[in-house]
């Protein structure tokens, strides 16, 4: 779908994109490891709450209650918080540091290395993430993700939506902010970015927090773009 | 080559690459658009000259005479201050930003997509280099170099051979300093990172400094591994 009175958006150089949820589908990835590994474990709950706690958990970091602290040991505080609710108190922490790399073998959606592949030919591809390198590497190492450079919260040493990332995201590679857009499945993020003057281009994930909770793809206003996955925002980008 | 009572390599994760010499051909790339645009100027001592100017200009802002700044705008000093010497100093503002930028179009040595490829299979490999990400990103998209992460000093904020580099690539992907090796063309650099605990794999490089001025590249005790290139490299470490 195209939004009215779309910009020209020739000038792009660069597209950012988020990852959880927009690049790689956590929930299907984690329900499906714990079904396998603990079968009593109902892994829809246990994907909804390790995420459910990722929010709180940088709030107490960008309020300076914690210092800054990588989403790999964010997971790691959420993740030892949640297991007693989940009957799992008992694993061992070689059990423990196991399952958090579960964060380090999401599985991208379908569309997305065929999408990437065909952005890169004209755009500047990279992450821009709250997950850290090491996470963001071996994700994409392992799911075949051909970024041309990983960017992360890591680097700026901020979360999104501060307007250090994605105002970080435009002097790092020495371009305007309108000739970024940021590729996400999160109105809030794409909102974030339209306040530093980048361009936005919303991808639609009806299934982000699984088959039992459908979740509301709907266009909204302020979006340049709308396109159900990457390999339509590729057609719609002309390449 | 194989140097005397090697270490087990086995343990090794990651292996970090220095860039400047050691993946891409910065003399004969320098040169060889020099020659093409500006026939009157001796393209060998113009890239030799602002090669030159880069480690002094690394420790003016490494000693705090200048802030913390980029390579590219390093360079673009340099470029400024060596174009009177050419017969260059009419050069305008736009020409000066183009030729800056020929530091982001380096050609790679001829084994290196090869050599790099191959060893992706095994290991992490990024950069680790003084460069900064826009110029590694659009150089290495340029070449089609699969990294699966760039490192720069600009994410350490401080330039090599300052050991909060190399220690900086062992903690982003959360492994010991004896898991990452650092592949340079340059001694010192890995004198430096063997200091901080990694391991180093020397690579041939004669032509660094053009075809006029071979360099000396005979194995030095200390490396790990000493290899012709990238592909006798892979090939060393079971690629």
């Amino acid at each position: 779908m195209q939004l009215p009175n779309p910009q020209p958006l020739d000038d792009i150089q660069v597209l950012a994109f988020d990852v959880f949820g927009t690049v790689v589908d956590w929930h299907g990835s984690i329900a499906r490891e714990m079904a396998a590994n603990y079968p009593h474990v109902d892994s829809h709950a246990f994907a909804q709450a390790w995420r459910a706690g990722y929010q709180p958990a940088m709030r107490r970091v960008m309020t300076g209650e914690l210092p800054w602290t990588l989403i790999d040991d964010l997971h790691r505080m959420i993740l030892d918080r949640i297991l007693p609710d989940f009957g799992l108190a008992h694993l061992a922490e070689a059990e423990r540091a196991r399952l958090n790399r579960l964060w380090h073998r999401l599985d991208a959606w379908p569309d997305v290395v065929e999408g990437l592949t065909r952005l890169k030919r004209r755009f500047v591809i990279c992450t821009l993430s709250n997950g850290n390198l090491n996470l963001l590497t071996r994700l994409s190492k392992r799911a075949g993700l051909p970024w041309d450079c990983i960017l992360s919260a890591e680097v700026f040493r901020t979360y999104k939506p501060d307007p250090r990332t994605y105002g970080g995201v435009a002097s790092t590679f020495g371009v305007r902010p309108e000739q970024v857009m940021l590729v996400a499945a999160h109105h809030d993020d794409l909102a974030a970015a339209r306040g530093c003057g980048l361009r936005s281009a919303y991808i639609e994930r009806p299934w982000e927090f699984g088959t039992r909770q459908a979740k509301d793809v709907s266009p909204q206003l302020g979006n340049e773009l709308h396109a159900e996955n990457f390999v339509v925002l590729a057609a719609r980008l002309g390449c």
